[in-house]
C-alpha cells in the first residue's frame, strides 16, 4: 500500500496520476491532494479519493469547498499550507505536479520530511538540483522522475552501473511546429501553438514544446538526476515520440525506453518502481507504426534549447533566470501581449542582463526569480 | 581476469571473441581454443594467444600443428578433445562458438565443471534446453548469450523483475531474400543466399536468416534462457537490424537495446557482465541512419520459422529434429545438390515422419539427431 500526497491533483499530470492510482485502488492511499484554483475538480477528487487533506490556493476558496467536502478532511491553503500537506502528512511518497517554480518550497519540506517524490514538476532541479539533490540524499529518499524522458533514461539505468554511462539522448518530437521554417513561426496564434502532434498535457509545457525550451529543462533536470556532464546529453528530434529516450554505456550498446505516448506508464512506474504493474494503457505495436524517423537537433531553429546549455552549462542562479523568463514570456504569449518568436527574445535579453549568484540558496533563488520575472514582464 | 576457453575458434564469432580479447589484452587469459581444420588460423591464435591447450577436430592434424606450437601447449583432438579442453581447463568461462549440433557434450560437461557459459552456439538449448539450463541451474552457472538478440533481451531485463515480463520481440532483418515474393525464390543461388544485408556471419547462420530457420533457433533458444511460453516470444521484421530485441513489461513499458551490427558488442558484454567496458566499435548515429522499419512477420513466407514454433511447441524431440534436418538441408543447399526451396521441404517432410521421444537424454538427442540427418539427405 503506497500513501500518497499529489500536489498539483486537478492538473494534467495530478489528473492522470489519480487515473493510476484509480486503475488499482488496493495499491494506493491517498492522503494530501493539493490544487489551485479548480475547486470543482478538487471536491470530486475528494469525494471519490478520501484523502486526510486537501489545499487549496487561497483562503478566500476554503467557504467554497467546505461544506462539500466529506466529513474530517482538512482544508489548508496558500504556500504554507502546500508545505504542510507536502510535509506533515504521512504519505510515504509526494507526487509534484504543480507547474512552475511554485513547487520548490513544498518539494524541499517533503525531502526534509523523509518522503520520497514522484517529480513531475521540473523546475524544482532546474532553479535548485544543487539543494535539492543534496537533501535527498542527506535523507536517502529517492527521487522518481515522471516525466517521459527521464522516467525512461531511469528504466535503462536499472541493473546498470552509472560510471560506464556514455551519453543519454532525450528525444524531442520538435513540438507542433516542428516542421514549419523560423521565418513559418512569426505570426503563429495560440490555438496553433497549444496543437501538439503526439501528447495531450497542460498548456505551459505545450509550448515550451514547441520552443523546444521544454527539452531545454529537461536536459538541465537530467543533469542533476542522473549526475552527468553537459557534453554527456544529447538531444535528438523524433517526431513519433515512440522512443522516449535512450542510454548509451562505454560499450556502444543503447538501451532505450519505448511506448506509445501516454504519461500514465511514467506516473505509475514512479509509483510502484522498482516493481511493474499492469498499466490502463495500450501496448505498443511497432508493426502497425511502420517506421520510427529521426534527426538532428537544429539550435539555430530551436534557441531556447541553446539558452538552456547555456545557463545550464553558466549554473548557479543562471537556470533560475532561464525557467523564471520562460515562464513569464509563455504566460504572455498565452495572454496575446508577445508573439511566439517573442518568448525567445525575452528569454535572451533576461539572461543577458543577469549578473549571476554562486550557490543560490532557496531565498536568492525566490529572488533572482523574481527579478528574472518582473525583466520578462516588461520586455 | 577472466580465463577464457573459446571452442570454435577459428570461426566468424571465435575470431571476433579474440578480437575482443585482443583489444583489452589485460583483462583476458586464453586457456584453450578448439578448432576444426583451419590449422593455419589455429597457430596465428596460439602463437598470440598462447593458450595452455589447442584442440583439432581429428587425430590426423596433429603431426600438422604440433611444430609450430609454443612450447608446452596441450594439443587435443576429436569429440573427447573438444569435451576434455572444455572442461578440464581452468578456464572460468567457455565461449561455444562451434556451428551446429557438435557442441552439446562438451557444453554440457563444461557446465558439470562449474564453467561459465557464453553461448554463441544455439543448437544447444534447442535440442538440450531441458538438460543445460537443468545443469547450470543445479551448478550454479551462469548461461550468459552471445547471440545479439539473446544479449538484446538479456541486456533489457537488467535490474528487472523476470516476472513482470509480458513479451518479448526478437527482430529480424529478413535475410538476404527478404525483398522477394515466394515466387522469385525459385532457382535463387549460393551466391545470392550468402549475400546478408547487414551482418557478416559464416555461411550457414546467413542462409538460415534467409530461410528465418535462424530465427526459429532464436525462439526455442529463447524460451529456454529465459523461461518464456512460445506465445511470449514475438518476431518482428526490422530491416536495419538497429533494434537488436526488445521486452514488453506488464505495464506497457518497451525496454530495447540498440547498436549498429557488430557482434563484438554482446560477445564482449558476455564476457564482462555485469560490467561494460569499451568495445573496438562503433556507436550508433540514430540521426545520421534516418529511420528504422518494421513490419509484422510473414509465416506463410518463411515457413520455417513456423516449423520451428511448431516444434517448439510440441517439444520434446520434435525440436532436434528441426535443427538437424534444417542443418543437413542447408549443407546440401551450400554443396549444390538442393535448391533454397527444398530447405524448407526437407525440414516438413523430416519432421511429419518423425515419432517424438519423450524426455530424451544426450544418448536419445544424438539418436534423434542421426536419424534426423540420415532422413534429410536422402529427400
Amino acid at each position: 500500500m503506497k500513501k500518497l500526497t499529489i500536489l498539483g491533483s486537478t492538473g494534467s499530470i495530478g489528473t492522470q496520476t489519480l487515473d493510476v492510482v484509480a486503475n488499482d485502488p488496493q495499491a494506493y492511499e491517498i492522503h494530501g491532494l493539493a490544487a489551485g484554483s479548480n475547486i470543482k475538480l478538487l471536491i470530486e477528487q475528494a469525494k471519490q479519493f478520501r484523502p486526510k487533506a486537501v489545499c487549496v490556493a487561497e483562503k478566500s476558496l476554503i467557504d467554497d469547498i467546505k461544506p462539500h467536502l466529506p466529513i474530517g478532511t482538512r482544508v489548508l491553503y496558500g504556500e504554507q499550507g502546500l508545505i504542510e500537506i507536502a510535509a506533515a502528512t504521512d504519505a510515504d511518497t509526494v507526487v509534484t505536479a504543480i507547474v512552475g517554480s511554485r513547487g520548490l518550497s513544498a518539494t524541499l519540506a517533503a525531502i526534509e520530511a523523509g518522503k520520497n517524490i514522484g517529480l513531475a514538476n521540473k523546475e524544482t532541479l532546474v532553479t535548485a538540483g544543487h539543494l535539492v539533490m543534496k537533501s535527498a540524499a542527506d535523507k536517502g529518499v529517492s527521487i522518481l522522475p515522471i516525466d517521459s524522458e527521464h522516467s525512461a533514461i531511469f528504466q535503462c539505468l536499472n541493473g546498470e552501473n552509472r560510471a560506464q554511462v556514455k551519453r543519454i539522448t532525450l528525444t524531442a518530437s520538435g513540438g507542433s511546429f516542428r516542421d514549419r521554417t523560423r521565418e513559418e513561426l512569426e505570426g503563429v496564434t495560440v490555438a496553433e501553438a497549444l496543437n501538439h502532434p503526439n501528447w495531450s498535457m497542460g498548456a505551459k509545457i505545450t509550448i515550451d514544446s514547441a520552443t523546444m525550451a521544454n527539452k531545454g529543462l529537461e536536459v538541465i533536470e537530467a543533469r542533476w538526476l542522473f549526475g552527468l556532464q553537459y557534453d554527456e546529453i544529447d538531444v535528438l528530434i523524433h517526431p513519433e515520440s515512440i522512443i522516449h529516450s535512450y542510454v548509451e554505456f562505454v560499450d556502444n550498446s543503447i538501451v532505450a525506453q519505448l511506448g506509445l505516448p501516454d504519461m500514465r506508464v511514467p506516473i505509475q512506474y514512479a509509483l510502484t518502481y522498482p516493481d511493474r504493474r499492469p498499466t490502463p494503457t495500450e501496448s505498443l505495436d511497432l508493426a502497425k507504426l511502420g517506421s520510427l524517423r529521426f534527426r538532428e537537433m537544429d539550435f539555430d531553429r530551436y534557441p531556447c534549447l541553446r539558452f538552456a546549455y547555456e545557463s545550464g552549462r553558466a549554473g548557479r542562479s543562471a537556470p533560475t533566470v532561464f525557467n523564471a523568463a520562460n515562464e513569464t514570456a509563455v504566460a504572455r504569449f498565452l495572454d496575446g501581449a508577445i508573439t511566439f518568436l517573442d518568448i525567445e527574445r525575452v528569454i535572451e535579453q533576461v539572461l543577458s542582463r543577469h549578473v549571476i549568484v554562486d550557490l543560490p540558496d532557496v531565498a536568492a533563488i525566490a529572488e533572482v526569480d523574481a527579478w528574472a520575472r518582473k525583466e520578462a514582464a516588461t520586455i
